[in-house]
C-alpha cells in the first residue's frame, strides 16, 4: 500500500494550497500532473550547474549534459522494457504520433488500403492517420465500440484483412479510461502484416508497460502527465521501423553530412529524429520522474489508482444527481455529468468548491456521438490523490444540481 | 554601458563556478545561454504555483496560466513589433523553420521553381527546403558568399527572376556571424514575388529586432539562446501567409471540430499550429527572459557585444599563432583555428583553461568548402560576458600552439 501522505510532502502544490477558499483538490491529472520536489529540483540543477548544451560543445560541462541525456534515454527504455536506440525523444506524446504518421504513413498507405482507430481516440491519435490516410486515397475505419465504450474485440477481428497496414489506438483512452487489450490487438495486427501504433498518454503514467511484452509497434507519450515537465516526450518504435522512418524535423545535429546537390546522409535512429537543441532540463526533469515513479512503483500506482477509483465509483453510482458513462472502468478516470446541468456550469461549481476537474470534448470529438452528450466532466486521479479527497469530491457531487450549479454564477 | 558585474549577479552560474580547476570561462552562447535568476524563478512558479495545464480546464488554476500563456504571446509580438496573432509557439527555431517548409513549401513550389539559400546557412534553415524543393522538383539555389563570407547581394540581384519563391537565410550566420541586410533583402525578394524565412537564432537574442520595419515573412527563433528555456521557440508569420500555411503537427487544441468523414476543421492561426500541451514553463520561462532582455535594453546588448568583439579582434590579428575567419563581423562570434591544430583538439585546450567554446562545423556543413578547413573553433559572446574573461581568452590564444594543444592530452 502506497504511503500516500509521505508522498504528498514531496509535491509543493499539495502544501496547503487554496483555490477559491478551499484546500485545493487537484483531479485533473488526465490534463497534466503536479511534479515533486525531485523534478523540479533537477530542472534547476541544469540551469544552476550545467547550462550548456548537449552534443555540442568540447568542454566539460557540455559533456555532462550528453552523459544525462544518454542515461536518460537507457533508463526511458529500461522503463518501457525497450532497447535504448529504440527510444526517441520528442516534444509530447502529439509530437510522437505525429511523427510516425508523417515518417511512415505514405511508405505503408496505398490507395484502398486501411488505417483502423476508434471513435473514442484522442484527436492527436486519429487526425494525424486521417490526414497521411487521404493524402494516399487510403481510408480510416473505426472498430466500433461495445456499449459501454470498450473497443469491440470481435469486430476488430472481423474488420482484419490484408488492406489494414495500420492499427492507432489509445493504451488507454482519454476520455473513458478503458485499458485496451494491446497485447492481443498486437498479435491479430500482425498476423495480418498490419502495425500498430499506441497513444500511451494515459498509460505510461499510470501502470508498467513492456513494450516487449506487448510487441506493439510505436508507443508515445508525455513527460508531463507522469510527474514530469511538459515540452518533453517519449517515441519508442521497434527497431527495422525507425530505420525506415523518415523524420518530421530536418535540421543541426540529426544528419551526418548534406551537400549542395541535395544529398542528405542522415544518422541512425534515434538520432536521425532530434533535430535542432533538445529539451534539455526537460530530459533532466523526465528523468527524475521515471526515478520517482519506479521507486513508488508502477504496479503499486495502478492499483492504487483502481482502489481510489473503486471506492469513488460505489458512492456516485448511488447519487440520483449523477450520471456516470464508464462506472466499469480500469484506471482512475471518472467521466459523469450532473443531471440537467451543462458540463462546463458544473466544472465551474467544483471549481467554486476547490476542486479541479476538466470539462468539454477531451479532444475525442468523434466520441460524443457515442455517449449522446456533446460535452461530460472528467475527474482523474493520480497516486498522490486521497480517500479523504474523493470524499470531500463526493460530497460536492452529492450537493451538485441544477440550483447549486447556477448559484455559482450569482 | 551596461553594468555587467551587476548583471552577472543574476546568474547563478557565473557565481564561482569552476571548469578543470579554473573559473568558467562560458564562451559558447551561440549554442544555448545561461540563465538569469528570474527566468528560473518562472519555470518554478509554474511548477510550485500553477502546475495546470492551459487551455483545457474550468477552474481557477488553469485560467492562471491561460492568461499567461496569452500576455507572453503580447510580450513576445511587442518585442518583435509584431502582431500577437502573428506569433506561434514551437518547440524551437528548429521546429519553426520545418513547419514553414512542410507548411506552405508545397503550395509555393511548382516544377522549375527555385529557392535561394546560402552555403553559410545553418541545417535547419537550408534542410528543411532541401526536403521540399526536391519533392516540387524545384530547386534549390546558393546565393555565392564575398571572399569574407558575406551574401553576395549583387550576385543575389541578379539571381532573382519570377521562378525564385523563397529566400531562406539566417539573419546573423551561425558560423561567421555577420548581419544579413535583410530588409534589403526582403525588398528585393518582394519586387519577384517571393517570401523571405528569417533563420534569427542568432540575431533576435543579440539585437533589436522589427519584423515589420524588415518585413519579412517568417521568422524564427529559440529561447534557450536569448536567456530562456530549451524546448521553446516562436515562430513569427504574416498573417495572411500563416492562414495559408498547412500544420505539422495534428492533435488536441489545435481543431474546432472533426468528423468520421475525415473533415478537420481547423481554428484560425496561431492556434491551429499549436497542437497537444504546449511548453508550458518554456513559455513561463521565455516571458521573464524577454522582460529580462528588455529592461536591460537590445541595443545596449548589441552595442556591448560588439565593443567586446572589437577589444577580442584587434588582439587576436595580432597573434601569429591564430587564423582568423570572420575579423570584420558585426556581432559577438568569432571564428578562429590554431595554427596546425585541429579544431576540436584546440577546444579541449580551452577546456582545460576553464574557458568553454566549440569546435566543428556548427551544422553548416557546405560552409566548410569556403572556409577552406573541415572544423573551425567558435567563441561566442553575450551580454554576461566581461573584458576580464576576454583578457584571459586572448592570453590563452596566446598561448596556443601544437605543443600546449597536445600536452593536454597526456
Amino acid at each position: 500500500m502506497l504511503n500516500v501522505e509521505n508522498i504528498r510532502q514531496d509535491f509543493p502544490m499539495l502544501q496547503g494550497k487554496m483555490m477559491q477558499q478551499h484546500p485545493l483538490i487537484y483531479l485533473d491529472n488526465g490534463a497534466t500532473t503536479l511534479k515533486p520536489r525531485a523534478v523540479i529540483d533537477a530542472v534547476v540543477k541544469y540551469y544552476e550547474e550545467y547550462g550548456a548544451n548537449a552534443h555540442r560543445g568540447d568542454y566539460d560541462l557540455s559533456y555532462f549534459v550528453d552523459q544525462e541525456y544518454q542515461q536518460t534515454r537507457e533508463d526511458v527504455a529500461a522503463f518501457l522494457h525497450a532497447e535504448s536506440e529504440e527510444i526517441v525523444y520528442t516534444s509530447g506524446a502529439t509530437a510522437g504520433l505525429n511523427m510516425v504518421a508523417y515518417g511512415i504513413g505514405e511508405r505503408l498507405l496505398q490507395e484502398g488500403d486501411i488505417v483502423l482507430s476508434s471513435e473514442a481516440e484522442h484527436a492527436s491519435c486519429v487526425l494525424p492517420w486521417m490526414r497521411v490516410a487521404t493524402k494516399c486515397h487510403a481510408s480510416l475505419a473505426y472498430i466500433p465500440l461495445q456499449e459501454d465504450g470498450r473497443i469491440d474485440m470481435d469486430m476488430l477481428e472481423q474488420m482484419m484483412n490484408e488492406r489494414v497496414k495500420v492499427i492507432a489506438l489509445a493504451h488507454i483512452g482519454n476520455v473513458l479510461g478503458y485499458i485496451a487489450p494491446m497485447k492481443e490487438i498486437c498479435a491479430l495486427a500482425h498476423r495480418y502484416g498490419a502495425i500498430v501504433v499506441v497513444d500511451a498518454a494515459q498509460s505510461a503514467p499510470h501502470m508498467p508497460i513492456d513494450v516487449k511484452d506487448m510487441d506493439c509497434d510505436f508507443l508515445a507519450f508525455s513527460a508531463h502527465k507522469m510527474c514530469g515537465p511538459t515540452g518533453v516526450g517519449i517515441l519508442y518504435g521497434k527497431k527495422a521501423l525507425l530505420a525506415q522512418m523518415e523524420p518530421m524535423l530536418l535540421g543541426g545535429d540529426s544528419n551526418a553530412r548534406f551537400d549542395v546537390c541535395g544529398n542528405i546522409q542522415l544518422k541512425d535512429a534515434p538520432y536521425k529524429f532530434e533535430s535542432g537543441t533538445q529539451p534539455i532540463e526537460g530530459i533532466f526533469g523526465l528523468h527524475a520522474a521515471i526515478r520517482y515513479l519506479q521507486a513508488i512503483g508502477m504496479k503499486e500506482i495502478h492499483r492504487y489508482e483502481q482502489q481510489l477509483h473503486a471506492y469513488a465509483v460505489a458512492r456516485l453510482k448511488q447519487m440520483d444527481n449523477i450520471i456516470l458513462y464508464n462506472e466499469n472502468n480500469d484506471t482512475g478516470i471518472i467521466t459523469f455529468n450532473v443531471k440537467g446541468v451543462f458540463a462546463q456550469d458544473a466544472a465551474t461549481f467544483f471549481n467554486a468548491n476547490g476542486i479541479a476537474v476538466r470539462s468539454g470534448q477531451h479532444c475525442a470529438k468523434l466520441l460524443n456521438e457515442v455517449l449522446q452528450t456533446s460535452a461530460t466532466i472528467r475527474a482523474s486521479l493520480y497516486f498522490y490523490n486521497t480517500k479523504e479527497e474523493i470524499d470531500r469530491f463526493l460530497a460536492v457531487c452529492a450537493n451538485a444540481t441544477m440550483e447549486t450549479c447556477l448559484d455559482v454564477f450569482f
